[in-house]
Order: structure tokens, then sequence, then C-alpha cells
């Protein structure tokens, strides 16, 4: 087959008008080099492409030249003025590119030109080492003849002898790419030591060992030993050269290494495995038998179990023949589960023995079995040593993608269960995620008793504002859970809830900052306006849907079935709120409106979210306003809270006749005597009794809530008890009005400040909170 | 070597009074069966052991004998009614385990006392199954010739099913297991069939390619290419026969498979890989070059890159030869980085082709580097295409060892930098972290200019409110972090701040869950008391000590260096708090007492973390108890805000003199006017305009409070401006009294209730926070 020769009119050079190179001219010239196009090089370079020009990594023409191993081209280029010693962005010459390419001429050709022939990059590579790497045995030679240093170690930058990066040889080069031609000549004509170490203290035949091809190895290491090299010397993870033949699974190399006199048969490696061990539990009958009758001590490690555990009677009673006893591993009493309700299992699973998945101690069995899913179900695990919850699936599952894609975008949403590591094997993909004590369906089905009605839920509040936060931060993130519902919500051992199982989610476009990106590169590029770019997403309003359900659920303590909600119309799902602050949350989220961008946060701030104390902390200072105090309905904020004729009748129009009488009559009474009293005589407005006036019942509310605790009001205190209790329950109606009335206005000041972040942030107000409003 | 034959007195059975087996019996028995003690076996029978007792994982002395495979102790357990058809855990019976051992003797003495022969465990596997996994010849034709099913697919539980798991043949056992002669005798002898799939669609061709010794395989492929198994079949990650060839690096098997006709060459598998991609960049040059003149398309990948830049200058040219072109890979336009900070690096490395080390995609080079660190550097990366970063250190280093154990143990600390995961390779370990904006100290440093005196500093106190709830956390867990400092503290783009730098942590005794649990098992089993069991550990008053000094670092704005702070005494430390609030939490850090225990989160409700708006409640609200309205010296709460004689002297002891006169004289008036009134002359109490006492200033904040807002009293409100910071300005000493004064009293209900958990808890009071008092 020929090179491909189609003329591109792009690579023909046109005559520029003002004969200077462009810029583009030079990556002409670096792509003619690299095509091998010696005319369009010469014609490139003739009108005025830039010969030393490098290109994003450093790369210049005579580098390229070198590379596709072009004499003629680098000669060409030379002699158009070209730098041989520039440096590509690791520092790599032209010169040492040719000792990768092995070619000879090239060698010979830039040699006269170099400062140096061991010149090195910033990883201490040269030309010589590089051939060693690539085996080129004749670019070796005729380095070594030309002065190459051969037992020259790598010399690298100070963050990386740091961490003992550095310090190799040609011969270990050669040694781990397997060139046994270049290691023989390394060791028998160039004098090369073959017991030099790097940085971290392995030689030649660590790295020997690296390779993965038996066949090379053994014949480097024949060469290695004959040459007396160290056999005590350790690699990756203190593993011996011993251990790592074992773990080639190669009897010859392990024979060969035990005929060494000076060998450790019972050095451990970093875990404290001897080569025995390892033999004995990578099933290799033969070598451990070997190591058995070479004098292996058989006290490490439980080896009689291993071997039954894999059914080899043989090696099992071979190696209680040499001394190997039963051992019962004694439980570990110092460790204890966090889990309560997991605990026993996790002990006795942290108990046995498992073969480990990557990370992952896993046991599939029904003891040790949290749920069914619809896949591969939840299972107890240790991740890393901690306990967790393990979902499994099947490896090509689109659900497990979906739940891996998820959990990986969200590991920073606090209100999400924390993703701890997924791993693969046998066709599995295995999802390890924080251990929780139980659903919030199985929470609330335990509490059912405990209910009591018509007392504050903080339970409820608290759960869903970590799901409107957990919701709102993977909106955010550009994911819709879609499968918001009571199984999916998990409560930890601290009794705080977070968002799981996101099998069914996708990463839609839906997306508001996507969206937005959308948006700006639109303008950009095509001078398209924002204004109608922001449809209303359908999978976002299905979230705030699947919540409203869910707020109705838990404010119900889970009395009514989830299931049975989702088949109810909006207007039956609103008839079943208990109070006014929920109707108003859920109609906000089954009947959201347009814009549903920021809906969620938005939603944090609602009265819903207020705990009772705030609630009548706001009717008070609302209360304390100037204008309700002096009673003046011409004023902003008793104009606001005016009622509209057409609103539906509140619990609080005949307020006066609703509070206690005798109550009624002491607040009434402190009006009463300044009528009486010559002072205040002609200042009306603080003359009025108490009228069934929103205002008024506020002011009262605010009177009230600044003298209850006196010592001549405790009469009064006995009638009306906890005042922010008996108001919610007396006008429940009242908080969602003064709220609607005055949100979005100066007056909201007086709202609670809910933080509406998932963590706190150093710039909030007051607390890390911040107020917002939907 | 002998069998040791030592007699152990604990083996020999002593007569029991009572003639019946004790459990202990029953284990001695399972003992003396795995010895091969059978002499002490026919003892333990005859005392009565119970010869059907079954061991935790539902091992009867049976299932042991036979896998010992001794024929006389099997004997001898069926004479003294052992049940054949018991079933250990995962349900195999001793007839399959003498599948697994191979013994034909024993599967001979059993079969007759079987139901069917092929009976199976809860996973499907047949005693023909077994046979064929451990390559037992012999067992096989018997159970072959005694009608064991040879197409038999297993049958597995629901959940395994639901992954896809089960199906699988004897044929694919024997083939996985690398038993050539079986698979010989399969196909030739037994009729096996070729082309079973198990449940994920595999073939036994697929299964021959999963053992690791090539020599096997490739026997056991020329017997299935002959009985024309389907090579279009898939294997894990969608990979076809032709690319697990490729991926054994075994230019035979690859030829083998090409020679097939109906072989698919160009399929890919789930990344879009072909095998001659795999080729390319597994550097298989002969492979590669033959898939190519097999007719493989060079299509797929960007080849010729790959190759040269494993400068490989002939394969590419090949490739080229081939049809393969040079490719620029295009930037991915779509892809948004969240870092602003490292944007635009981020957009580079992405690009840009990197090897990948597990789950991480890095390039060790200056361009992506964040930081400097005593080992191996910070530098950006991607981990599972998240934007992190990534801390390295060398593999054996302790400092790496202590950094990831802590991450490990604390993932669920919100207030900790999320830990994404860890890599090692090459000597190196890879710590991958959320990528933030900056440390605290560049944080201070870049906004030097802005500071502001005298104003609220909310961004200093969220900064400590988070140090303190990570360093509590990080306390319960059992660590601690030991390098406190500003270095270590990172701001992320949303501007909240996490703890970071774990690599100086320890896992200390001095824990508080561990000393309790100490306690409890100690109580438990040695009946010794707790009184004396918790110590003040060293470490936790480290870190105490370390926190105060980072409260005065962010509460200066990082203007004093905190090196410098770190050679001070304490009451050098103490001097240098800006307010009386920081001067008291620091006192509490530097000098913590004896029960540091929960210090941490005592300290988050002091009034350092009370916002300035918070502090005016509190002392209004406390201004407002009825002792202090009505001026009555004798109740409680003005006791107990009297000062001491000893005390130093107060900003307010004479504050009527402090406070603006002209505000003085007005909120004066009310009394005054009073004094003229007859209802009141009575009242004295309630006559007295304002004294120069605590009380009163306290009563004075409560009215001034309340009417300051109303219209008659804008020109006061011009003069005061914002009550809450006037009064803070003007008796800065005056939260801090009235705190101490009234900490641990009933009157306490009056602090603001402040958050201490680290995250929000479905139990806490009023919206997830909690009262906490230290």
């Amino acid at each position: 087959m020929e090179t491909e020769s189609h003329n591109n009119p792009q690579e023909r050079p046109t005559p520029s008008s003002n004969g200077r190179a462009s810029r583009e001219d030079n990556h002409l010239l670096i792509k003619a080099v690299k095509d091998e196009k010696i005319e369009l090089v010469q014609q490139l370079l003739e009108r005025g492409a830039d010969v030393n020009f490098q290109e994003e990594w450093g790369w210049s023409p005579l580098h390229n030249a070198v590379q596709v191993g072009r004499e003629d081209i680098v000669d060409l280029l030379l002699s158009h003025g070209a730098d041989p010693c520039l440096r590509k962005k690791n520092g790599a010459t032209p010169f040492i590119i040719a000792g990768i390419v092995g070619d000879v001429k090239l060698l010979k050709l830039l040699l006269p030109k170099v400062a140096d022939v061991n010149e090195c990059d910033v990883n201490g590579f040269t030309a010589f080492m590089e051939a060693a790497v690539y085996g080129q045995v004749e670019a070796l030679r005729f380095l070594y003849n030309n002065g190459a240093e051969v037992n020259l170690h790598r010399k690298t930058v100070e963050d990386q002898e740091r961490i003992k990066k550095g310090g190799a040889t040609a011969l270990m080069d050669a040694a781990e790419g397997g060139h046994v031609e270049v290691v023989e000549i390394l060791l028998h004509e160039m004098g090369a030591d073959v017991n030099a170490r790097d940085n971290r203290g392995r030689n030649a035949l660590v790295y020997a060992l690296l390779n993965s091809d038996v066949e090379k190895v053994k014949a480097i290491i024949r060469l290695l030993l004959d040459c007396k090299v160290d056999v005590n010397v350790r690699g990756e993870g203190r593993k011996t050269p011993l251990i790592l033949a074992v773990e080639k699974k190669s009897l010859d190399l392990v024979q060969m290494l035990l005929e060494q006199t000076a060998i450790e048969i019972n050095d451990t490696d970093s875990e404290g495995k001897t080569a025995l061990l390892l033999a004995v539990e990578l099933k290799l009958k033969k070598i451990a038998q070997l190591l058995c009758l070479k004098g292996a001590s058989t006290k490490c490690g439980d080896l009689v179990t291993i071997a039954k555990r894999n059914y080899d009677s043989d090696l099992a009673k071979f190696l209680r023949q040499h001394g190997a006893v039963e051992d019962v591993r004694p439980p570990d009493k110092a460790w204890k589960p966090q889990s309560s309700r997991w605990g026993e299992a996790l002990k006795h699973l942290r108990r046995i023995s498992r073969p480990m998945i990557g990370k992952l101690k896993i046991f599939i069995d029904k003891d040790y079995k949290i749920a069914d899913t619809s896949e591969g179900g939840i299972y107890l695990g240790f991740y890393e040593e901690q306990e967790v919850a393990v979902k499994r699936f099947s490896e090509g599952s689109t659900r497990g993608q979906n739940e891996v894609s998820c959990l990986q975008s969200n590991r920073a949403n606090s209100h999400v269960v924390t993703f701890y590591g997924s791993e693969r094997d046998g066709g599995c993909l295995y999802v390890c995620l924080a251990l929780c004590e139980h659903t919030l369906e199985k929470h609330l089905a335990d509490r059912r008793g405990e209910a009591v009605q018509n007392k504050e839920d903080e339970f409820a509040r608290n759960v869903l504002s970590s799901l409107f936060k957990a919701v709102e931060e993977l909106h955010l993130s550009g994911y819709t859970h879609q499968d918001l519902q009571p199984q999916n919500i998990l409560i930890d051992s601290k009794n705080a809830a977070c968002l799981a199982d996101f099998d069914e989610s996708i990463k839609g476009t839906g997306d508001p900052q996507e969206i937005k990106r959308d948006l700006e590169e639109r303008k950009k590029f095509q001078g398209i306006s924002s204004v109608c770019m922001a449809p209303t997403p359908l999978q976002t309003t299905a979230s705030l849907w699947a919540l409203g359900l869910l707020v109705l659920y838990v404010v119900n303590k889970g009395n009514i079935c989830f299931e049975m909600l989702k088949d109810l119309r909006t207007e039956e799902l609103v008839e079943r709120s208990p109070d006014k602050e929920t109707e108003d949350l859920i109609q906000h989220l089954l009947v959201p409106g347009d814009n549903v961008k920021g809906h969620l946060s938005g939603l944090l701030a609602h009265p819903f979210f207020w705990s009772w104390k705030s609630r009548y902390r706001t009717l008070r200072d609302v209360g304390n306003e100037s204008d309700i105090k002096v009673q003046n309905t011409d004023g902003k904020i008793l104009q606001l809270l005016q009622p509209e004729t057409s609103e539906l009748p509140t619990s609080f129009s005949q307020w006066t006749n609703e509070v206690d009488e005798s109550v009624m009559k002491k607040m009434n009474a402190f009006y009463e005597k300044r009528k009486q009293n010559k002072t205040y005589q002609n200042k009306t407005y603080q003359n009025k009794t108490y009228q069934n006036t929103v205002g008024d019942l506020l002011r009262f509310i605010r009177n009230l809530g600044e003298h209850i605790d006196e010592q001549k009001n405790t009469k009064m205190k006995s009638k009306i008890g906890e005042p922010s209790q008996y108001f919610q329950e007396k006008f429940p109606d009242l908080v969602m009005y003064v709220y609607k009335k005055l949100q979005n206005t100066e007056f909201a000041k007086h709202f609670p400040k809910i933080s509406t972040r998932t963590k706190p942030t150093c710039d909030g107000i007051g607390g890390g909170e911040q107020a917002g409003q939907p």
C-alpha cells in the first residue's frame, strides 16, 4: 500500500502579501514535517515560516523530523537555522528523541551540535537511557562509544525527589522493558552496576519483575543473578523479588531465586505476608510446596484454613506436615460498629474471611442483606474498612449507571447519602454508601404510637427541610431524582435525613445552570435574546409534585399511604393538609406556576419551616410596628393587612370573642384606665380598646407578649399557657395571612432568617443564615 | 515429615457425669474429624456427641469427613446416623463436596443416599459442575455414568438472577478453570453443548479467556473452535473474545480467532474501543499489524497519535498506510469547570490525553500545580471525571497513611474537605479531594483592603463555626488534626470553609467515644467504676490551643502572622482580642480546664457566635423580665446580675452618662410624666427614672427597643442608628457580662439557639437547631 499523496489545497503555501510568515504557516510547517513532505517544508521555510516555532508541548519542526526519522528533513531544518538545543516542555532535546527512535544516523548528525552527550530532560532521561528503555541496541552502542555515562542515575525535580521518584539507571530501564540483549550488553560490555539502586532503593531485579512477559523476565533475571544481583531488595508494597515471582505464578522464577543462598525466604511485604502465604492464597500448590521444602516458615497466616477454603486437602495436609496449625481468628474486641440496627451483622461480617473486591469486603448472603431492590439488593459491607450499605447492580445496567453518575456529581451535597465509592467485579457493580438506620417509611412506622396530635412537628420540618435542600442542589448539578418517595429517604443514627436511590435519576437539559450556559453561548455566538429561553422543565415540575406528596406524607406521620396519594387530584391532596402552612406550601409545590427555577430554595423561607416560636416572634414584631401600635389606619402596614372583599372568612374576623374573656378584659383594662386619665385624653388613638381587626389582633399579641411574664399577669399566663402555641391553635390561619400580605414588602424584614443553603457559607447574614422568600 | 501426634489432654473426652453430650463435645467431634482422629471420633460419638451437629457455616461432621477424604470416618459417621442430606449454609450437601474433592469412592458411598445426582447448592452448583470446576476427571466420569446432566445451567436465587448471575454450565466451569482434559471429555465424550450461554449471554469461549495461563487458554480455545463455538459473544464490558485475546497480549490467540470466518473484527467494547485500538494502546505492534492486515478498520480512535506518543514511528507509518489519519481532538465546548480560579488549567487538562491512574486523570506538571507540600505537592486532576485537588505522597509515607486514614473515617463530616478517593501507582499515593478556591490565608490576604474596622464580622464567625464543628466531629471519630493553621483551612467557591490536610493527624486513645466504650467494657467485665476514667487528653488540649490562635488570626483578618502567634504566652494572646467575646472565647480555648470532652460543641453556643442582632434581642428579652421591669431588687435575676465587689470596672457602670443625653432625657421623660400622674403615684417602683445599674440598663434597652421605631421617636432613632450596633459599641462588655451572670440559670432561655451539630438532625428544637451552653 502506498502513502497517500492527495493534494490538499490548504497544504500549498500561498504567497502572503507582506512576505511575512503567518502563525498559520508555522503550524503548517510542523504538519508538513509530520507528514514527511520535504518539498512543502522547503517552501514554507523559504517564505519565512519560523524554523524554531514550538507547538503546545514544545515540539519544534526539528523534534518532529527526528521523531519521524527523516535525516533529509533534519538536514534541511538545520541548514535553515533550526536550534538543536530547543527543549520540549518536558525538557527533551532532538538528540534525546533520536535516542528514543534509535536512529544512529540522526544521533551522529546531532551529536556535534549538543553540549553534552549526557544532556537530560526534566525527569533526568538521557539519550542513552532512552535507548535502553526502547531497546535500541545500535543507538546504545553508538552513545556508549561516544562517552555516554552508563551508570548515571536519573536526577529529577525536587518535587519528584521528595516522593522518592528518580534515581534509576539505564540497566533498570532495559530490565523493565524486557530487552534481554540490552541488559546483556550493559552488564557484559559496558560495565553497568548490577546493584545500583534508584531513590526508592530498588535495583534492576525489581525492575525486571515489572515486565509482564514471563519468558523475558526469566532471561533477564538469569543474567542479573549471574552477576550477583542483591536478591533481598524491596519493590512496591515492600515486596521482595521472591514475593513478586510468586505473584507472577512462575515456578521457574521462584526456583531460580530459591537457589540463591542469600535469599531471605520469610521476608514479608507491607501487609505482613510471606511468599508462602501468598502462594497458598493464590492456590499455587507447587510453588507453596517448593517454598515449604526450601524451609519457608508455616507460621505466617492461617495457611491450613486458606487451603481448606480452596478445597485443596492435599495442600492442607502437606502444610500441616510442615508445622502449620489451624488457627481460629479471635474476634476483634476493640472494634465497635457505629450502626446499632446492623451492629451484630457487621461484627460478624468483620470477623469472617472474604476475598476483597477492590476496597470492598462483602458477602452476598441473606444474613447481611439490608433490603430488596429491583435489581441486585442492598447488602452490608466494609469499604476501606468503614461500614457501608452496598447497592448491587448488573454491570451494564442503566440503573446502575444512573446511580453512580448522579452520586459522583453530588459528593459535596451534604443532604444526599454520602457516597464512598464503587467497585466492579464479575459482571456486578457495587455502589457503596453511608450506612443509615432506616428508611423514612420505616422510621415513621416504628414511631406510629408516639405521635401526638396538634403538637409542633419538628421532625417533619427538619426532614422536609433536608429533602428540599437535597433536591434543590441536585437540580443545580443538573440531575433530577425522578423517584422521590418515602423508601428513598434515609434516616441515620443521629436522626438526620438524607436522600438516596438515584437509579432512576437523569441528567437533564432542564438544568437551570445548563440553560444559563446555553443562553450565554447562544447570545455570544448567535445573538439570540434570552427572553424566551427558560421553559418550565417538565422534570422539575414532576419533582415539585413528588415533594408535595412527601410533605403530606410526612406531616401526616406516614399514616397516609404514599401510593394512594399518587392517585389523588390536586384538590384532594390540598384537602389533606392538616394546617394552613402545609396547605399553602403544597399548593406552591403542586401548582408551581411558570418560574420553577430556584423555587425550592425560595420555599425554604416559607412559614411551614418556621418554628412555632419564630412564628410568634414574627407576629409580635409586626405588632410592634409603629402604625399598628398607634392604630394609624392610613399607615402602609395596616393598608397592606386589610382583607380583600373577595377573601374567605378567617378564624380571626371576630377574634375578640375567641380569646379568653378574662384575658381580653384584663388587656382592655389598660386602655379603660387611660381613658380616665387626663394625660392621654387628647390622644384618641391610644385610648381605643381592641377591635376585631387584624391590626388590633397583632397589637394584642405584641402587648400580651411583652407583659404576660410579669408577676401581675400570672393569672393571664395560666389561662394562655405558652403563647406561641395558644395563638397557633386559636388562629391557625393568622401566620399565613400575615405572611401573604407582607411578603415582598419592606415588612418582610420581620420574618425569620432561614438558611436556604445546604452548607453554611461564610458570607450569609447572621450565623450563616440568609433570608429568602418565594 | 510425620503427622504430628501430640496428645493434647483437651482432646481426650472425659466422661460427663450425666451421660449427656455437652455442646463442647459437638465442637470436639468436628475437630476430631478435621484432624482425622478416627478413634477420638468414635469415643465422642459413643458418649453422645451429636453426629448431625452443624457449626457456624453449617458444616456437619459428615461434610468435614468428606472434605478430608476419609472413607472410614464417613462410614463411621453414617453408621452413627449421620444425615447425608444435611446442607451447609450455602446449600452444599456432603455429596456435592465429594464432587469437589473428586473422590470416587466417597461419591459411590453417598450416591445411594442422595435423592438426586443433580442436587445443587443455593448457587446451583451440582457435584458434576464442581468436578468440572476442580478438574476432577474421574469424578466427572463417575457422575456422568450415574446420570448427571451435562448441560444443566446453574439455577440460582432470584436476587442473583435479577443481576444476571447464574446460568453457567460444567463446560464453562472447566474452561474457566483451564482444565483442558475436562473440556475435551465434556465436548467429545459427554456431548456438552459448546454454545450454551449463561444468564449474561457468555459462552465457554469467554469463560476460557478468564484464565490467566495463556497456554491452557490456547489449548481450550482450540478445542472450542474445532467444535464451532460462536466467536461473536461478549464478556464483561461487552468485550469480544478477540478484544480479550488482545488484552492477553497473545499473538497466537489473536491469530486463532482471526482464522474464523465469522469473526466481527471491528466490534467494540462498552467504551467504544476496537481490538485494533486496544492493541495500539497496549503497544502491541505485531498484533496491531496482524489486525490491520486482516482488514480491521483504522477509523476507531486516534491510532497514529497514540502510536507516535509511544514513539513507535514504524507502527504510526504502517497505520497511515492502512488509512489511519491523525486526528485533532476538538475541545469539549459543552463542558464548563466549576472552579473559577482553576478553570483554564482544568479545561486544558480535560482536553489532553493522559493514561488513567485508576479513576484519576492527572498530569504532574507545573501548569497543573496547586501548591507545594512537604511531600509530593498538590495538583489538579479529574477523579471519576469530577474536578479535584490531588495530594501526592510517596507510597509508604506515614503522612500519606495518616491523611487517607483520617479522611476515610470522616467522610460524613460535612465540615471536612470532601474526600473523593485514593489511587496508588508507581510508588505514589494520590489522595483526591474536593477542589476549593483558596486557603483561608490567601482568602484573607486577597481581601486585606476591604476590611472595615468595628463592623460585625460574619465571615470570621462562620469560618470559625465551621472549623469548630469540623474539629469537634473529628475528635468524636477518634482523630486529632495536630496541624491546625490558616493554610489548612480551605474556602470553596461558595465561600464556605472546610478543614483539610490530615497528614499529621493521629488516631488517639484520647478519643471520648473510645474512652466511653472502654469504660463500658471495663464496667461490664471488671466492675471498675467510671469516676476517674476521663483524663484530659493532651491532644485535645493542643487542638483547643491551636483553635484559640486561629480565632485570633481570623478576627484580626489575618493581619497578625500566625507563626508569630505561636510564640506568644497566654496573656499576650488574650491581649490581642479585639473584643470581649473573643477574649472570653479564647480564654476558654487556651485554658480549657479539666473537662475538655464536648468542650467545642459547648463553645458553639458562646456569644462570640451570636450575631449582633441576636445579642441585641437577648438583651431586650432579658430586659423584659418582670423583675427588671418592676425594678424588684430582691428578684432572682437582679440578684444574679449584681456585680461582685472584686470585679473589674465595666463600661456601663456609669451608663446613664454614656448614652446620648437627648435620648436619655426623652426616655426618662416617660417616668417624669408618670410621677405627675395620680394613677401611678403609689407605685413607687414604676416611677423611677433610669439609674446606673445593669438592671436599669437592660430595662432601658428593652424599652428603647420596643419604642424606637415609633413615629414620635424618629429623632431618637436618628441619634441611635441601628440599636444592635449602638449598644455593641457603646457597651462592648455588656453581652459577656450578662452571659456570664445568667449562663447555667433558668434565664439562659433568653440566649439564642445555635446549632452545634455539623449536620442538621431531625430531633432538634426549632428548625434543626438546639441549645447548648458551655
